[in-house]
């Protein structure tokens, strides 16, 4: 009997996990997924900054696609770093108490910087131009979930 | 003649064109220039940062490849950023100067980086562990080319 309790636990334990829409780390620092989550946002404004300067006619657009598969790449480190489920830094609570919201516009910041990457490799400029105001979505994300500074 | 020497004018012009290493943007003003490659070295500090925190366990290692990934993309625009040929900001005139040796230390951290990328892939956390010593090479460059702080 012992032994068929300590299975069924095991099966109810495991559903649980699941079903968990956030799991933190095994044993994380609060303060080191704030850290670690801030150097993916570091690298969101940086790259952002670039592909801004390449469209604006600052500077060359030879890196033009690699910034765009930069900023796809590093939209998904930014969903997966939110899901660790540490509040803190900049980031408000609401991001956590609203995070079915919060969670759809990151998987749309995923897709569309995605395709943006995609768009950029055939279309060229013109073409990021006009997909990135779609695209990238930060400000209006930022404006949401983001302590004033 | 004087059609013989202007062309032959041409071809010495154009010779000397064809082997200059570096090639300044058409219309660049020299601080976008190094702004822009402030944008990409920050990213490349982040990336890393992000990278070594997961290999010293301090947060979960979901982003292991996507970080590598970020690294290699962001190395090659390194590169194409110091081919703009505009000293200034932390880069020492050394790197203008020694060209060839700069050059060469850039392309092996872009293969080293791609290769790390890719090893990620297969290999997981031990494999970039016995890699990324070898492949992030920042420190070796900045010693000698990035100006002290």
């Amino acid at each position: 009997m012992t032994g068929l309790v300590k299975f069924a636990g095991g099966f109810a334990i495991a559903a649980m996990i699941a079903a968990m829409p956030l799991v933190a780390g095994a044993a994380e620092d609060p303060k080191d997924v704030i850290d670690y989550r801030e150097h993916i946002m570091k690298t969101l404004d940086a790259q952002t900054a670039a592909l801004g300067m390449i469209v604006s006619t600052q500077v060359t657009d030879e890196n033009l696609v690699a910034h765009t598969e930069a900023i796809a790449i590093t939209a998904k480190q930014a969903l997966a770093s939110f899901k660790l489920n540490v509040p803190g830094g900049e980031s408000k609570p609401e991001v956590w108490k609203n995070w079915p919201d919060f969670e759809k516009r990151m998987n749309e910041f995923v897709e569309k910087t995605d395709k943006l990457a995609k768009s950029a490799k055939t279309g060229g400029v013109p073409v990021v131009m006009e997909q990135m105001v779609d695209a990238l979505t930060c400000k209006g994300c930022h404006d949401v979930y983001r302590e004033k500074k």
